[in-house]
């Protein structure tokens, strides 16, 4: 093995280029050495069409970082755990919960790492507020996770199709930073899914959630937000209020502003991926995904006007 | 404690007075000695509206069996647990996967028994299936599931509701025996739910499962069926077809009967139970909610001609 990881990045869209390329760029004993995407490439890298041909042709490679959509994400690790390289997926890890428990087997037999990342964890003021919380007995939660799908997610049609998440797809970054934050797991209750009436994937929801205790946590996603995006989780405990805000960029123990920050998620991301690989281990958390999918058996969905982009 | 283990019925519903209580009549070492409903009582036996009103002033009680519907059972089995009571939970084990952590987590800490049952894994043919594809390659797999829901669930307007699960109510039995009898986990790949305009659940689904090896598995599960219910799993295997008909009680390879027989599920369920108190374990499965869950969550949505009762 050389010294760096050697990397392919798989699914070439805007998140690889945007986040995961130029992370691997800044991360000590990393390096992207092959992209794999149907269509785009990047100059002076080798360039592969399907997983198959780079593990057939290309060069040497330790690692894939998945990018693709999470539809076709499953077989292409099954292929790269098989070849025996690490594998970091992106979020959400999945279509179905259910189709990652052989992967952590694959991953196990072949003595490589599997990553479920959640790169909103990685934000800046996520740590401190989970250590902040950890002393507090939390009262109540709300969180409000809401953004204009125009400006997010342009011409990402898929997004509204069955198995595409909907206003999920952001609202799963609020629930990975809320099951890291939280000193308990939580259960869905109660859920209310807007879906628009010439579409399949909720454009927004309204989620109840507890933990065993009894602390009620209410969410809401919506995708119909004009102006700037409001991505905020907000704690009552016995020593005043904690509030996450800016994605978890900002951290205010009642007044008091602990953090503020707007360091990159990814960076942070990928030395951990580094360090998992390093030790041989995996880090395979499913409670978000587990979240969304009781969501959608248990929620009750209305319709709501058109969505045209 | 007494020499039986001394149950209290929670819910006392079509099912709890048809199969629970016969089956602790026949189980050597477990007593009846309550009923928890809001509503109906069983002559000769001490009658509480709920579980607190039980466990205030009832008799002495081991164990409970929860029969209420799936969305009351998380808080019921969380006081019972917490009162240091066994808990036997009914199928489905709760309306989402997410709740059942924290109940595992208190049975551990309370030192007694939680046990999701799945019924249809009683039935006398599955566990025969079961060691006759361990040997087996398994090169696909066909489920029909069919029945009238008027026929099987009368008035119970609940079942098409939000968490009410529709025809995966009986579906799910088909994911208890499937999950069971196959010897590698399975995953959902493509879900087809058809609702009825005027319903939230769906009358009809079709999925596609698969395992790790890629062996299909197609389910037809459909509450129009008129007629006699189908309840079939067909499997193609390297040495020829195993067929597991009659909802698990009768069992052909190839053309030869292998197993036919008529035996109750209830009783074999309450024996493992009493079992599982003995040893101090629990048992809870949660494959078959966890591809439920999926299937929501990746599932397409067609709507079907209204249904009325």
């Amino acid at each position: 093995m050389s010294e760096s990881l050697r990397i392919a990045v798989v699914g070439f869209g805007e998140i690889a280029r945007r986040q995961h390329v130029p992370a691997i760029a800044r991360t000590a004993g990393a390096a992207l050495v092959a992209v794999v995407d149907p269509v785009t490439t990047q100059a002076g890298l080798p360039h592969f069409r399907d997983l198959q041909a780079l593990l057939r042709e290309g060069p040497e490679i330790d690692a894939v970082a998945l990018c693709t959509p999470p539809q076709v994400r499953r077989a292409q690790a099954a292929i790269a755990l098989a070849a025996r390289k690490h594998v970091l997926l992106e979020k959400p890890p999945g279509a179905a919960v259910s189709e990652i428990t052989p992967l952590i087997a694959a991953a196990h037999k072949a003595g490589r790492t599997l990553f479920a990342s959640w790169h909103s964890r990685y934000a800046p003021a996520v740590e401190p507020a989970r250590h902040l919380l950890a002393g507090r007995r939390i009262t109540k939660v709300t969180i409000i996770w809401k953004e204009d799908v125009r400006v997010w997610h342009p011409g990402q049609a898929w997004i509204f199709e069955a198995g595409g998440f909907g206003v999920f797809d952001p609202g799963i970054n609020a629930l990975s930073i809320l099951t890291r934050i939280l000193p308990h797991p939580v259960f869905v209750r109660r859920a209310e899914l807007a879906v628009p009436s010439n579409r399949e994937a909720p454009i927004a929801a309204e989620l109840e959630l507890s933990d065993e205790g009894g602390a009620p946590v209410r969410a809401e996603f919506d995708f119909r937000q004009t102006g700037p995006a409001t991505w905020e989780i907000l704690c009552e405990t016995d020593a005043g209020p904690v509030a996450l805000l800016r994605g978890g960029r900002q951290l205010r123990d009642d007044d008091r502003v602990i953090v503020d920050a707007d360091k990159d998620e990814y960076p942070a991301l990928y030395r951990y991926f580094l360090a998992l690989t390093a030790d041989g281990k995996s880090d395979v958390d499913l409670a978000p995904l587990q979240l969304v999918a009781d969501s959608f058996m248990l929620g009750r969905r209305r319709f709501v006007d058109a969505f045209e982009e």
